[in-house]
């Protein structure tokens, strides 16, 4: 199958909500490039470029993206089968009110410090994997992470500034190349949008952002229909662990909601209890923490691939 | 320098002060071997053994051990060089009031299961690092962690079941074989004290234990005199990472302050600004979860050691 592009300026939104209008229909199985562009819509291109608050329009997700066959109840995976950064910088910043040391008064805000692209001569000369970049003369390995990706909502309206159960600005360094994002579904469709990615990004995103950049995403999209485990949240599949995702307001209800959703994966796969499966998600793998500094924080429970295999 | 053996049936304690008597006085750089038995006292022998509360005394940590030399705002440096465990099951278990998902009617509390320990044939026969333990016919390999770590506080008594500035319950999964964990030094001594092992832990301890196992635990114990960056907290050197650990009441809480104490750390390695260092700690390794279930959580800052060396 032809592999399809899907580009920002083909459509994007700044909300996902119960009703979306596809930019593209994609077949069951089918393969896309999804073109992203950065968080900040291109506004900071130098370190004296300063964000003096978050603009109404951020993390324009491009899409939304309709597959054929999925209706509520079934899951929309989302393999990604390679992340490029299609532009010669990142940037990674502060702003005021954003961030996790509100209080810490030796902290600039707002400051921001480019992050160029070193093309990786050994790997070939084109930007894409691979590849570094430079802060203040450290070369930092690309890694790319796409910080917004969902679906529909089941309900509520809801910015890509904010994730929640669809998906939305989970900002998980696991999704990204080489994994497999399987949504709910909540409405027909069910809807796919992604975007603010970044070249690297820490764990908890602490300053408010990681290296933002545009990039070039290639992904199939498959519909699961009727899953034997349903899903209320996304799980990712790494190829080592799987990982339940779960946002909420605080990190301890987000660690709750993801640890109950292992605890259904566990009990299913080992034929445990679900005793059993809490006990057992006591001793291998664990909690780790997205992001802490969006509206709300996102959270995981990963569980090596050895002890557990998703059963779809 | 002979290995001394400092065993819990010396001295151990439950509850870490501002004053300590020590069981042992050791000289700056001694090697020596600790003996731990497991957080609940050898209470629990089969999945029959229930606990209904926790008890008031739990976490035995052996010592405390002084070291020569060491005074308020000094670091005591503790290698640990290898953890075995020292008897033939550990114990992985839920009690009423104790874990994460409180709210959860479908968990057993209390419940017990057993993990014997599996003798690695392929390392040698001896319980000892190496080997695996059994949870209900799923082998996990071994990897020991010390939950109960640390020294006399700057004040304030706390329970060895909970985590503070001085370490105590920690229950860090890089607290093991191989790394070295250095504290700030609130009172002559400075009364390094540890129990409370598991054979194996995932991060968060959701369930409200890991495999509690005694252990033998041989370290090396050292005093770093004037630091160039004082430590409020521990930090983890793992060898593939520097971390920094915090523990309070929310994850929020924790996860500001070990980033805080990373932002001290990579500023003066790089010699990075304030607001350099957290758009630094932005971008690489991140946030961690050591616990989620004792009196205060405990949480991590990790940095991979090729950006990051301890000054110390």
């Amino acid at each position: 199958m032809p592999r399809q592009v899907v580009s920002h300026r083909d459509g994007h939104v700044y909300e996902f909500g119960p009703e979306m209008d596809p930019v593209y229909e994609a077949a069951d199985g089918e393969p896309l490039t999804i073109e992203t562009r950065d968080s900040l819509n291109g506004a900071i291109q130098s370190d004296d470029d300063l964000l003096d608050a978050i603009p109404d329009e951020v993390n324009a997700a491009t899409g939304p993206i309709a597959v054929a066959g999925a209706s509520p109840g079934d899951l929309l995976a989302v393999e990604i089968e390679d992340v490029r950064v299609a532009e010669d910088r990142g940037r990674v910043l502060t702003a005021p009110g954003f961030g996790l040391r509100q209080d810490d008064p030796e902290i600039d805000r707002p400051a921001t410090r480019i992050t160029e692209v070193d093309r990786d001569d050994a790997g070939g000369s084109e930007i894409g994997g691979g590849g570094r970049i430079d802060f203040e003369g450290i070369d930092v390995p690309i890694e790319p992470v796409i910080g917004t990706i969902g679906v529909a909502t089941g309900g509520e309206t809801v910015s890509t500034l904010t994730p929640d159960d669809h998906g939305g600005n989970l900002d998980t360094t696991d999704v990204t190349g080489g994994t497999t994002v399987y949504f709910p579904t909540f409405q027909e469709g069910p809807m796919l949008a992604m975007g603010d990615a970044k070249a690297a990004m820490a764990d908890g995103k602490m300053c408010g952002t990681g290296a933002e950049i545009a990039t070039e995403v290639d992904v199939t999209v498959s519909v699961i229909a009727d899953p034997v485990v349903p899903l209320s949240r996304a799980v990712v599949d790494t190829g080592d662990a799987v990982k339940t995702l779960a946002s909420a307001e605080t990190l301890e209800a987000a660690v709750e909601l993801a640890n109950g959703d292992m605890l259904d994966l566990l009990a299913y796969n080992h034929g445990f209890s679900h005793t059993e499966a809490y006990l057992f998600s006591s001793l291998v793998g664990g909690l780790e923490v997205s992001q802490v500094v969006d509206p709300q924080v996102t959270a995981r429970n990963a569980v090596p691939s050895e002890y557990l295999s998703l059963p779809f």
